[in-house]
């Protein structure tokens, strides 16, 4: 899912054991997540900002299958503290098409595949609070790897959320490889970019791809950091900025900001663009849509 | 900028003096349209409708240069009525990209073309008026060829707009060819269709592409009419609209509906991709986007 080609990565699968953990990780982390953003729905207290008034959110999950083999399950909150905030994940496997396979590391002799992963888009009420992507997955053709990533999109810039979100991948990434941070945090920056309008979707965060050092295990625990430096980073964003009193202009900021994000889904992430012409499910892949968004 | 695969057309490019009658009458169809929505405006009379207090909307006007040659205007109003509407003229000339050259009738060997069109897409503010896009123009390569249409796109579906709609522009065509209608509402059905949703975008229209009968002024004056069918039928169809009483459960619906609108004009609209992808002018690209939209 980025513009680079795929390198040839060392051949040799999964076993059904590595797969298990790994598909039973995402799910755990699906739920200490879900605990976590519930936890700030409850802690909003009092204020005069629309959505105050709601009651805490809380997640409402939905399983879909996937009639070629594997399935999900959607979880969706629309809250107070979080206007929509979605969390799929999902265990796939199957054939991929003809052409696709092709670019496809370990899959041009046999097209099978196995495919677990979590994703989550979260869209703050609040102007204040930046809006957030994290997904990270595991691939298993002839060839397995990891890949993911989680960048922050403030809808108004702040140098303090930039820098602690960074800091915290950063410590993350240098506690398994010294080049992973300055490696993923390039890749990212690449990757999240509007060419059209010559802007960068956010402030960046950390991705990657086909990682595959040839220890599984290496592998699976920095995949796993990645997801528990989101957890503990995201919340204290949120918690810096949920409670303060936001203008009508930046809620109209973080609308038309919020078409930029439509306009990156739609127009240049891949994820997006291959799931919908590939048949997926739409409910699930278009879960990154923001609630509402303008072009004035 | 369709499915189909392009035709060959006979080959001898369009005179000067005939490239300037077609970039001549787009001119002046903007004129007329702009004049016939901000009439529009005024005869909207009081209602406590959101939107209502507005003043009467004007268009602003803003011009572009294309640095590889040519330019356009783009009109925007954002009134009472219509809480966007954009008229975007363009005549433009220079070479094809090789690669997109190859599959452009009569610029295999010669890449070079020039182009001139009107486009136009109105956002109402009432959920209860269709929204509509409108396009034609004229290309000439080593061959030269008429494109266009108009198709509709009601919020909350009405059988009356659909048969009025759909009415004129088979009148229209049928003053020039019996077969023109029949093809042209067929074609128009194949274009606007998102089948990541298995849902049309509107209730359809006409569109056709590749005119060229050899005779010039006959195709000139059939794209000339679609425009002024245009002109005739949309502002009756807002007419019947503009003063009924809505609800917010209607403007909900409206909202999502423009949210498949967005889906459409970033994920299928070739004219959309292909001008973001060749560095296009942005703004006047995504003057089709809605105020607003919902994903809720």
């Amino acid at each position: 899912m980025s513009d680079r080609k795929p390198p040839k990565l060392p051949l040799g699968a999964s076993s059904d054991a590595e797969k298990s953990r790994a598909a039973a990780w995402f799910e755990e982390l699906r739920d200490t997540i879900c605990a976590a953003l519930e936890a700030l729905e409850d802690t909003y207290t009092d204020s005069d900002m629309p959505g105050a008034d709601l009651p805490a959110g809380r997640f409402e999950r939905k399983a879909w299958q996937r009639p070629e083999g594997g399935g999900g399950v959607m979880s969706v909150m629309r809250g107070r503290v979080f206007e929509k905030v979605g969390v799929n994940i999902s265990t796939v496997f199957g054939e991929f098409p003809a052409d696709f396979a092709a670019k496809v590391p370990g899959a041009a002799e046999d097209p099978s595949f196995w495919a677990s992963g979590i994703s989550l888009v979260a869209h703050p009420t609040s102007p204040l609070v930046p809006t957030v992507h994290m997904n990270t997955r595991h691939i298993v053709t002839a060839s397995q790897w990891f890949g993911g990533g989680a960048d922050l999109t403030p809808m108004i810039a702040s140098d303090v959320d930039r820098a602690l979100f960074h800091a915290a991948f950063k410590e993350a990434c240098d506690e398994h490889d010294p080049d992973y941070y300055p490696r993923y945090k390039e890749w990212c920056d690449e990757y999240f970019y509007l060419p059209h309008r010559d802007e960068s979707r956010g402030v960046g965060g950390i991705f990657f791809d086909y990682l595959n050092t040839g220890d599984w295990q290496a592998d699976f625990e920095f995949t796993q950091d990645v997801g528990r430096t989101f957890l503990n980073i995201y919340p204290e964003v949120v918690r810096h900025h949920m409670q303060e009193p936001w203008t009508p202009e930046q809620r109209e900021q973080q609308l038309v900001k919020r078409g930029r994000y439509v306009e990156f889904n739609l127009l240049h992430d891949r994820g997006t663009q291959f799931g919908l012409k590939t048949g997926g499910n739409v409910e699930a892949i278009l879960m990154s849509m923001p609630p509402a968004a303008k072009w004035p």
